[in-house]
């Protein structure tokens, strides 16, 4: 087992922090990459160089495709040109092509020019994708033969090319004009005749992604189909790259990471950013607009001000009955989007799910209602003020609930990312529809019922 | 590309819904498992049997272990119990536990009885573990051979079994007390002359999963080493089982889903659950805790009945302070627990990490707290109460968003899972905080300031 205790980790730390070590090179060599990668987490930029300049460079270009992004583009900037050049020329041309994308508009243009032709011409292709779709996330390698090879041609491409390509799991078979036509996982060359044409026991089935198909959309064909691998066609069916699973484990966590932060208004790319003033920007929004929902939350109180002077007691409540009703909502609302996020929910069952929810709250409002009824009878004995509370607490949990859970739905239906709803929109929405329902139900209080 | 479009998914739940259409069989029978998975998706269960009955036994077995897990328990119970036990038997071991241990008691000792002995002493053996850790999540079938064997005893051993474990990938080595040595990936025994023997090709560095680890550091330890299959081992470490991508696939969006409901405060299980009673269990207690507090905020808020009695126009801006400090409280607490969780913040960061949400907050809040100001001017025409305004959202503002960012922090340093900050934690202990802040502030702009 070659992976590294925490211990070890830290000690190895220490030693390229005390100095630069005469054998840290013979130290590093026999680690995993990836464990590389995970001692020079702890360390900072200038000691982290002092690794990668310890490795050899085929080594160093795998220690840098598995660093963090940030670290990656950071570590990049302390090496010279030609390190680099040499280093992405190592990697695997999806890797080299995010990191060139990340890099300061000036350095890429130098590195650029210092990239040998054919390796320039494969980036600049991949460049033109957009990142977050099946061409920003293949690499280009990929063995293809042609219908007329045999098994006997198809291993020998993959012998020949075993050591450039990481990964391989399929032969890929392409007619004349470079189109898929089929595949044959490694599994099959090892079970049939060599003499064999490939075209014969091709899976003639194969599952294609489109090169501008969308990466979460690719993720959910890898989830679908159990694959560790697809291939890509442009729009006339070229076979143009292909797709690993490793790159989808990072799409899954990355499109997690974005239904995660949504949920308070945030982007994904703040995710281990460093610049103060990027996270603001990406905050900022939600916060403003939270806040304008807010000002008109006090502006709809200020015309309940007549009430409220004369039992300012209402008040105190206020804050339970929105924030409580409001957590109930925000919960069905985050619950339906990743019921649809994670396909669990069919789009023809939207009444059914509004039924479920409308259940489970009427249930859950009824209990919030009744502990908050004991909870101010002890605390103000006021069977009035009690009973008011009840009924606003139940009525406000369920329409929030209701607005979580029908919103996200009805946007599903409608083609609109439903994980807008769990952000700004229902959160306002609901505290807005709380407080007038309170105000209502309190002025009335105020006027017939209180003491 | 056998991929469906949604026309023809919809065309064939048509003909499904209609009738029991002859030839429904052969239509079926050249789809892949998940497309009629998909078309499944969106019928009752009668009309989901309908189809299982006329697939042979191998796809039918196939469908569903692609189904969500609910579909597949409620079908099951539409089966007789022998036509349950050969389904079992075709499926892969961890499968068929997982349908097995999600089977009422009754159902389950039934259906054990009826299995062949060996089948059962499998499915026995892997009921043992705990479903989160690795012993949870993987197969009982794998190809193993002893170091004496050469490269052709393998691929006859591959040649053999193929058609018995899916995605094959490597085949391992054992010593004669079967614990794992080595590991030959599928793509080597392409490389070497048959006649080699395994241990001198072997790679003997392989990374392996202790059975009992949590099947969170499992796709942690897939992620970090881009495998795409994992050997298990027991404690003394023999060779006990494997673990494909495609089921760490589906643990990273479990784990997402976990992190992501629980900012709501209710717990994975919930997603695609349909009783209304046990989602309600899941929800009530974050509501009573959110309740809780938020009966304190209304104690806190009734002491200071005086000033709120002499300015009524303070109350209407309490949801608003504490609303809008609690969203970059929450806001900080989410980031910093998702990058923990994806590794992006080593544990010897703390105090940048806390430094840097610091200067973002204090920029945010006297952007926030200049929009208040200027919005309270107009409305309100008031300086006195525009700055006690902005000076509060400020203060509660930056107390909120450093609690949110330090105490998940500290909850990492202290070996908690941060991910409990991001529910109830988090949010009532900012409402406490911000109402005590803006209260005080207030009460002494009610003594000295107001007009």
């Amino acid at each position: 087992m070659s992976e590294m205790t925490p211990e070890s980790v830290s000690q190895l730390r220490e030693l390229v922090r005390a100095s630069d070590p005469p054998g840290l090179g013979e130290i590093l060599e026999p680690l995993h990459p990836a464990d590389i990668a995970e001692i020079m987490g702890g360390l900072e930029n200038e000691e982290k160089v002092r690794i990668l300049k310890q490795l050899d460079t085929e080594k160093a270009a795998e220690v840098l495709t598995v660093v963090d992004e940030h670290s990656g583009q950071a570590l990049l900037e302390l090496l010279t040109d030609t390190e680099v050049v040499s280093l992405l020329g190592e990697m695997p041309s999806d890797d080299a092509v995010d990191l060139m994308a990340g890099m300061p508009p000036e350095k890429s243009k130098q590195i650029d020019a210092l990239l040998p032709s054919d390796e320039r011409e494969i980036l600049h292709e991949l460049m033109e994708f957009d990142e977050d779709t099946a061409g920003g996330i293949m690499e280009a390698e990929k063995i293809a033969v042609t219908e007329e090879a045999t098994i006997r041609d198809a291993i020998g491409l993959v012998r020949l090319q075993a050591d450039e390509i990481e990964n391989i799991q399929n032969v890929y078979v392409v007619n004349e004009a470079g189109q898929l036509i089929g595949s044959v996982p490694l599994l099959d060359l090892l079970r049939h005749e060599p003499g064999t044409r490939v075209k014969d026991v091709m899976d003639d089935h194969v599952i294609a992604v489109p090169v501008d198909m969308d990466q979460e959309d690719v993720a959910s064909l890898f989830g679908k189909y159990d694959e560790f691998t697809l291939p890509v066609v442009d729009d006339t069916g070229k076979l143009v790259g292909r797709i690993t699973a490793d790159d989808i484990l990072d799409v899954v966590e990355e499109e997690a990471s974005e239904d995660i932060v949504r949920i308070v208004g945030t982007v994904e790319e703040e995710i281990g950013e460093t610049s103060p003033l990027k996270i603001s920007r990406a905050r900022l929004p939600w916060l403003v607009v939270a806040m304008l929902g807010q000002i008109l939350n006090a502006v709809i109180m200020s015309h309940f001000a007549v009430p409220l002077e004369k039992a300012v007691a209402l008040a105190f409540f206020i804050p339970l009955v929105i924030g409580t009703a409001g957590g109930a909502g925000i919960q069905a609302a985050v619950v339906v989007v990743r019921e649809i996020a994670v396909g669990e929910l069919s789009p023809g069952f939207i009444w059914r799910r509004v039924f479920r929810e409308l259940q489970v709250t009427v249930f859950n409002g009824l209990v919030l209602g009744a502990v908050l009824f004991a909870l101010v009878m002890l605390w103000q004995r006021d069977v009035g003020l009690g009973l008011l509370l009840l009924i606003s607490l139940f009525t406000v949990t369920v329409a929030a609930a209701f607005m979580g859970a029908f919103i996200p739905l009805l946007m599903n239906r409608m083609k609109i990312d439903p994980a807008i709803a769990t952000g700004p929109f229902i959160t306002v929405l609901s505290d807005i529809t709380g407080l007038v329902i309170y105000m209502t139900f309190a002025t009335y209080y105020v006027a017939h019922i209180s003491r």
